[in-house]
């Protein structure tokens, strides 16, 4: 089970009653967080979220409605007692952005890591496959693909042929190696082919460009930026690098999503809600999400148990 | 008339229902700040507060509770139009640190003005004289008088003395120069020598020290920090080079404050009042602040109109 929360869903500035966007992944309690503004760590503890486990923080980009929040996060984990490292994630210039607003943050009690990424380039992180791609706003951004893998169906046939014996059968459903009688044997022997995962597709802050219609091809969740609701506000998202509900509808319908939550919308946009309908009429199962948004994400035929926001 | 607010009162952290501790005063529009730290933009858009004639940002220090929120206030204020130049002043190290900070904020549409401060000189901003004065904190610390000064009352017999026409009297009383039949004539020509104004004492982050004792001088309204309410938390007050709220009356006290408002509470403590009839033992005008509180200071004769919080 995959499960995501958007803590806050505000693009530009943080306001009263709307956090600046960002969203959470959890998978067996090890946490990825994609971007943190001003207020994120306030906005994480509004949607009931800890991020004690948090494995991975993967920036978009470095304009400040999507770091703002970094040193003040660090910070609380540090008083929190956190020593493990923490891994971060973002276009090139992460280690000289970060370094920078370091100068309120200079001592923490855990390491940070820098993974620089040009979006070609594949990792895994608490469990998860992630995938950055590159796509287009003022400054260099990067949308994530990140895909919760699984393993293939137990096949009998393939047990046997491998002469794995049947004692160690269960365990090499569970785990990458079991012994018996002195013999390692590998969960490869006796699993089918890895069947498809779940996948979420994140990106805020682009025009559409192919790139992200690929990496959103028949995403389980789509999440993109709805920064403007009107469609003659296409003349400013075109000159702020932005996108339309209409135009994320758009892509999430051309890429056979399962379905679309929007979000970082335009403090222009107080009610996101009165242009849904429009977005659904392009792609059914569009969504405005809104602050402590958040889903389940299951295997098709795992314990459904789906809790959904709305 | 003097407006002050405190839009948030919490100390190293911002929680759920406490924003960082901030405090905004207002003379005739004319606004100073001091202190911005992670969401105070927004702690003053709870308080109704704007920040659009902000004349000064002082800073106290550079943790980063008291300075994370300065790049996302400075780019909504040039969001918001800005074009004026922003004066910030701070101990040694502001420009490096502010700096530091805008690797996200890097292009503003208004200039911004540094003035690094020992805590030896005064100075004027917003029609506020202002005096900083070092404490002891675990990193150079400064609080702030701020004083709004009162000219002396109109003296009809140096006037006359002076020979200045009477048809310029009632100018003189509200400018400083006014000319009549080609003479210029100055307000010192006319005026007793100047009243007593008003003085707000600030300081957060600091051990009790002499200075603080100076600086709170008979104080119209005296803001200090109340890291923590029990009196058995001395040894970490020692060590984290904060105070108690028992030490903080005992200034208010033997400075002969007028009255003494409690704020930066530590995260550890929930409920400040818990702890505020023991501080009132000590100094009795002793309220414990909460987001948002606000006073007006009036001089003893102004119109009242007194609007408090409480």
């Amino acid at each position: 089970m995959l499960e995501v929360t958007l803590p806050g869903t505000g693009g530009t500035m943080p306001l009263k009653n709307r956090w600046l966007t960002c969203c959470l992944l959890r998978h067996e309690g090890e946490t990825v967080l994609i971007d943190c503004g001003e207020g994120t760590q306030i906005a994480l503890r509004c949607a009931g979220k800890t991020v004690q486990r948090l494995r991975l923080l993967c920036f978009t980009h470095y304009h400040a409605d999507h770091i703002s929040g970094l040193p003040g996060l660090l910070l609380s984990m540090g008083l929190d007692g956190r020593t493990e490292p923490l891994l971060l994630a973002g276009p090139r210039g992460l280690r000289r952005t970060v370094e920078g607003l370091r100068v309120i943050a200079p001592e923490l009690p855990f390491p940070l890591e820098y993974l620089e990424l040009d979006g070609t380039e594949t990792f895994s992180a608490a469990g998860l496959t992630v995938e950055p791609f590159a796509v287009s706003h003022t400054m260099p951004c990067l949308g994530y693909r990140l895909t919760l893998p699984r393993a293939g169906k137990f096949d009998t046939e393939k047990a046997k042929e491998n002469q794995v014996p049947v004692a160690v059968w269960s365990r090499l459903q569970k785990q990458e190696t079991a012994e018996h009688d002195g013999i390692c044997y590998h969960r490869s022997q006796v699993l089918g082919p890895p069947r498809r995962g779940i996948s979420v597709t994140y990106c805020t802050d682009t025009r559409p460009v192919p790139a992200l219609l690929r990496y959103a091809d028949s995403a389980d969740l789509l999440i993109l930026e709805g920064m403007y609701g009107e469609d003659d506000k296409l003349p400013k998202a075109v000159e702020t690098r932005h996108m339309l509900f209409s135009e994320a509808a758009g892509i999430a319908r051309d890429a056979n999503a399962k379905r679309l939550w929007l979000t970082h919308y335009s403090p222009s946009l107080p009610n996101p809600e009165e242009f849904l309908a429009a977005a659904q009429a392009i792609f059914p199962q569009t969504e405005c999400a809104a602050d402590g948004y958040d889903t389940d994400l299951c295997f098709p035929d795992e314990e459904a148990g789906i809790a959904h926001s709305d």
